[in-house]
């Protein structure tokens, strides 16, 4: 199988560093507009070789689109235009506008809308990661309206990096992705200025920070070119979570100025019934 | 030396490990409330013995206090009362408290303040570590109170544990650890929150949690004994930042209200700035 990789950055890579190495696929194909991250991916033999769009497209069997969502939505109507056999598959973090703008696409059906709940906060083809997904579950979108064949080949890819799948209409991906995902990263991001703003006038503020605010401030590293267009793109779910979330740090707010730590106590002991959660 | 270990949980347990094997003291004396916790500190060799806190102060020469900081706040005068020649080292989140009760005390002097910047969500003699603390700073607080012996001795057992010594006075300790460590756990325990309560009438909400959302939430399963003391010591310096962070979440909040995302991505670049700071 011919694997074209649309994007060969950190989920991208990381893929084809693992289907290279599984034995799926037999030429990867990169499409990157980066010439540095092109020159890198070779070099790290993420593919084989990066040709434009149109070549990679007819070159290949399977398309993974591994590029910014505000970029899938532009190129894939495009990409499906010159599809006839080949399967096309997304990575992105929103689900409902990609698979909305194609819905009376007549190559609808050789799309499998997909995403695969694994990341980090870095970015290009340097941050790709041959072992990465395994473990973590993937959530496919639509399954009914993507062809049998295609469907089970993405299955299959999924399968070979370790993933357990999850179905669910875009609506409810789209929600969930808000809370189990694009709000640490809002928060991250607003932890981060909270603290820099006040390194302004103490530098030495960061001589103490642990382990503990850097687990909830490394996201504040991530991508803007990949955020804000899922931002926007899943802006009432994310605004709905980000009013929960404020309201949830005002209580404690109330608390301090009420002194109030037996409901303090309350809210703390709420939120360590998530250990039967994470473990 | 002999070492008395007063509280034999996370902290304490962990700097029992290391300093025995690394031949700083010959006898380690546990001094545990929990019946449990003393078996499993005895099980897991933390401590040799477990004594009442009266014959721990008088068989040892260091005296390491590791207890909720609301407890060493009751404890350390009554420790200082029954000492002559040991020194007494502390290892709680807030140090302008601790420090004010014991100011006039005859026996300051055989005192040391520190915070060692390292901790898990979890506690107990069974969360200890043995080479946990290395790499990381600690603060040592009015060291100019303390007797220079005493202070050496100090130095040494932070200089076995690998740890950056940070000199500093209370006020500044407390405000840099609302800025770097408490505010994560609030942040922490609010976001526990705000996914939890979605949780209730959306069950399959977690089907997806990721890494990244692992790593912002994890501090949410801390133990409300250790932490509420410490918000309600440190309750101004939180407070403020609790209230700055809330003001840095309701300008992301602003820009999707007003589908501003150019000024987004002005605070994701200023946020992107804690690379500086955090590898």
């Amino acid at each position: 199988m011919k694997v074209a990789i649309i994007g060969t950055g950190l989920i991208g890579g990381s893929m084809a560093l693992k289907l290279r190495a599984a034995g799926m696929g037999d030429l990867f194909i990169g499409v990157e507009k980066d010439p540095e991250h092109a020159k890198k991916a070779i070099e790290r033999k993420i593919v084989d070789e990066v040709l434009s769009l149109e070549e990679a497209i007819e070159n290949s069997d399977l398309i993974i689109l591994s590029i910014p969502v505000d970029q899938s939505l532009s190129e894939i109507e495009y990409i499906l235009n010159q599809t006839d056999k080949q399967i096309v598959m997304d990575v992105g973090s929103t689900k409902k506008e990609i698979c909305e703008v194609i819905k009376n696409h007549p190559g609808r059906d050789r799309f499998v809308a997909t995403h695969p709940m694994w990341g980090t906060e870095y970015s290009g083809p340097e941050a790709a990661i041959i072992n990465s997904f395994s473990g973590n579950s993937v959530v496919i979108c639509e399954k009914e309206k993507s062809n049998a064949d295609a469907l089970k080949t993405v299955e299959k890819v999924y399968s070979v990096l370790g993933m357990r799948i999850v179905y669910m209409d875009t609506n409810a991906h789209d929600l969930h992705a808000a809370y189990v995902s694009h709000i640490s990263h809002i928060t991250s991001f607003a932890l981060a200025n909270t603290v820099l703003e006040k390194e302004k006038e103490d530098s030495a503020i960061f001589e103490m920070a642990s382990a503990g605010f850097e687990s909830t401030v490394r996201l504040a590293k991530s991508n803007p070119d990949m955020w804000l267009p899922i931002f926007q793109q899943n802006r009432e779910n994310v605004l709905d979570v980000l009013n929960e979330h404020i309201s949830q740090l005002k209580k404690f707010r109330s608390c301090f100025e009420k002194d109030n730590y037996e409901y303090m106590r309350t809210l703390i002991e709420s939120a360590n019934k998530i250990k039967k959660i994470i473990k």
